[in-house]
């Protein structure tokens, strides 16, 4: 396809100097009246072929490929489906788009166990750009694109990247960066910097945790498990037990999960860490049935799913009696498991400390460290489904 | 196989919590009257296919492949062939399986030279978990993966990680990593704690150091360079010069040459730094002639090795003019090249500062880059056999 | 080939200790009378498959491969292909050299956009030794190096390396590292270290920036992204913006561009920073005409390229009026692109400041990120060319 031509195409479709984060953005329409009246939506990042993929703006790619423009695909399900050009924030999955994340999710759990290597990202290069150190996701994130045949650029401090130390901005780091690899991991100090990156960005952009923001893939593993474990996420009860003022994680949770229905949410908590009113409100507002409470005995014996969290001293600042309060409340250990039923199982975003007492991790419940492995298969399946498609 | 079958399995192999670690512990009795009395050992770590070595405890497998129990192998050499599942420490190598490593380092040497990649691990993953830097054993360890064909995840200041930083355990932080990897390669700061990973971990750990504790795949080498340098291990003589009182190779070096027949070993050493009655004690009850001497020059003429260790300064704190008077006490140089056998050869674990003098290097004798690139050969030999076996 | 007879063929090509960096120094005279007098230059780094790189001096091969030594080519222009053995200064390449590696680069730019992964250097390792962190420059490398099918082995602080930390020369330290790869990339904060490194290593040695020295691998990037942007090299109009009395890129690209015909440089810089007398005295006994100007608006309007670069505040320590005084005074923006050519282009060696303005970006003639793209493209050519030949 020539320049001209790919241009027109681009002009019909709506490309701007962005068109990925512009034609493919969150607040995307999903329920189209027909297909063929949406033709100005340019699904340009989802990428048939490298090539495809490196569908920047007029002045970034002079010399490069053709910017194509897939043709509407009937049927909403098929439409929704290509709708994943990032992963920023758990609020752009829909209860059916988790389902259909799941079904790659499950299918990356066999390819990951079979003894011979998937080359299903042969050829695809992961930037892991970390403005903050968080091994055990990078860790996850390498493993995953390496399990699938990809290859991975580290690095692990991008803090110390000339952005920060000399002052350059995200957008510059991320126009640069793109040009080295096929998808930018990212995990960022300050709120909204994925989402910036994302717009910047021809290349996907993952959000693997941004400052007290957003850490999706974290929130889409949680969900992952449930469904895993107990078999079904309408219907259930959950306990989300520890520090909720801050846990990220607990917040996303009660949020994806108010998209299912019949779901009841159990809020215990020391009181100074105690769910904040957006989540109850929103809560509410979607009619998920929840509660406070102060007996974690009473509340885990008719819990589907006991979420317990570590209580962040970093919080406290120089309270530490404060601290030291709130930490012992509410501990997951043996007596705990006497009460809870027998298909319930324990989470636990990790790492922990005392919170889960180590003689509860033999028990068959301890769901915590298959809850890890588990952020394997969704990163896996996040990678497929933005590099090469469904 | 079902679960039920392999727990079966997993029973009649007295698997238990950790059936690695207690099946395949280097106190395992190698000298069995018969293999079929032993059928209670189960070599689960030494896998087939990478299913295999997913072969964990019942809470951490829920969903997890099949736990295989080998039939034992019949003839004690075929036996021991299987005992590798970790690698801890230089005592758990008896000379029969030294040898066998050589055979297969030997192999090693050929694949590395080789125009054409081996694959022979592909597909697998090696996590290197670094708790203090050393990047001269990491990059051995991360080039032996890689030629081999296999994949690396690479950590190198985990003490940043989780555990350290929020006060995770080692045990948790493995539990974890074994989720994204195929075998870990652990350096850390505190000795005894590549035992304690091996025994969490249900894939294969190798200790890369630990404090002041082990650096088992140096010792390896070591041996393997004499064995490859002088074409024997029994009847030597070796003289160990430097810092023998806080070296850790010349430690493990001593121990491991006490398991050949007529060696003789001499320690140089100025008085400050000298080998501890520890090693003399063992070399005794071994049956090891040792003496120690003042004198390198006339040492060096009667031995086939002269292994030469830096005087470590961090070991002396503030006395600095004790360190200065102890490094320049015995300095192999030109000079003493004069004196040595023509065949003998100079060892040394790098890195040296001035007490081998560069004019030493263009010598044939000087064998300590030989030495250090035959630590990639003896780890791609570990590789291979942990991950695919003999 | 026996070792005796590789000696014997080292010793017809006048091979000595360090045959590569003797017979293919920057100094190796190009223009033979004729090809069968120079048989005595012996291209040893020239490697057909792995083991012909590893032709180490005779006390680090004992038991290594055969050193071969290729025949000389009939031809100037064939034998000049011969001669990278190592990437070390601009200055080492020549017209008709830099003509040649942009004819390979732009195959790279074919191969990186395919979307089938290249196996170019499949089975060949680069070892990424960076003594000062650069994340731009190592990402592009190792990209480069796993776009075409190689591996990389990382080290991103090597200043903790035992050579710095414990006092072991940069040449033991090379000595090691190159048993464990194929190529080293070289990052460094002391001039000359590359040349250095690449003395001592039997294997090829890139600079990626020492110190205040070269950093040639941008040099080349930056005339490759003239040549592939403007069309030609000869005839130019090339404005130098910014700092250039500490900017590095700016002083080389000067030299390089030396080389072409008619070209017309112009120096644009606050006085404080401005271009050093010895470029200019080099420029004008090369016949190259240059002036400087204060009239950036003036210069621009005639120009093929402004070259902007940043002012490095860390150069005016404690004097920031000095530095605040300076870095506004010369600005890329929208009123410079109305005096501008429509052909011309804006480059930039980043990262940036402010001394382009965001809204410039978007303009066609703005090439500051895909002369970033470039650099991928000749650390591709460069590579390749050095470790599988022409």
């Amino acid at each position: 396809m020539s320049i001209a031509s790919s241009l027109t195409s681009a002009t019909l479709c709506g490309a701007s100097v962005f068109p990925k984060a512009l034609a493919c953005s969150s607040e995307f329409p999903i329920n189209l009246p027909s297909p063929f009246e949406s033709s100005k939506i340019c699904l340009t990042s989802f990428p048939a072929s490298r090539d495809l993929k490196k569908n920047a703006t007029l002045n970034l790619t002079r010399n490069v490929g053709p910017v194509r423009c897939h043709a509407m695909q009937a049927g909403t399900r098929e439409l929704k489906k290509f709708e994943l050009s990032d992963v920023i924030e758990g609020k752009q999955f829909d209860r059916e788009m988790l389902s259909a994340i799941f079904d790659v999710a499950r299918e990356m759990e066999k390819i990951e166990k079979s003894s011979s290597q998937s080359e299903i990202l042969k050829g695809y290069l992961m930037a892991t750009l970390f403005y903050e150190p968080s091994t055990r996701t990078r860790l996850s994130f390498e493993s995953a694109m390496k399990r699938l045949g990809g290859e991975v650029l580290t690095t692990e401090n991008a803090r110390e990247f000339s952005s920060a130390a000399k002052g350059e901005t995200l957008e510059d780091t991320i126009r640069t960066v793109e040009g080295y690899s096929d998808i930018i991991v990212m995990r960022h100090f300050e709120s909204g910097a994925a989402r910036k990156a994302a717009a910047t960005a021809n290349i996907p952009v993952i959000n693997a945790g941004d400052g007290p923001g957003e850490h999706p893939t974290q929130a889409l593993l949680d969900v992952y498990t449930i469904q895993s474990e107990i078999g079904k996420l309408d219907g259930i009860s959950v306990a989300l037990v520890g520090d909720l003022a801050n846990g990220r994680t607990v917040r996303s949770l009660a949020y994806l999960l108010a998209k299912f229905k019949d779901v009841k949410i159990y809020f215990v908590s020391p009181e100074i860490v105690k769910m904040k009113d957006d989540i109850k409100d929103y809560l509410t507002s979607s009619g998920v049935e929840w509660e406070e409470s102060s007996d974690l005995m009473e509340v885990a014996s008719k819990c589907d799913v006991v979420y317990q969290t570590r209580i962040q001293r970093e919080r406290f600042g120089e309270r530490l009696d404060l601290y030291e309060a709130a930490r012992g409340k509410y501990i997951v250990d043996k007596d705990l498991l006497g009460v809870m039923q027998k298909k319930a199982i324990i989470m636990h975003p990790l790492p922990r400390l005392d919170e889960i007492t180590a003689d509860v991790d033999a028990d068959p419940r301890a769901a915590y460290f298959r809850q890890a492995k588990n952020g394997l298969f969704i990163r896996m399946a996040l990678l497929k489904l933005l590099l090469v498609g469904w």
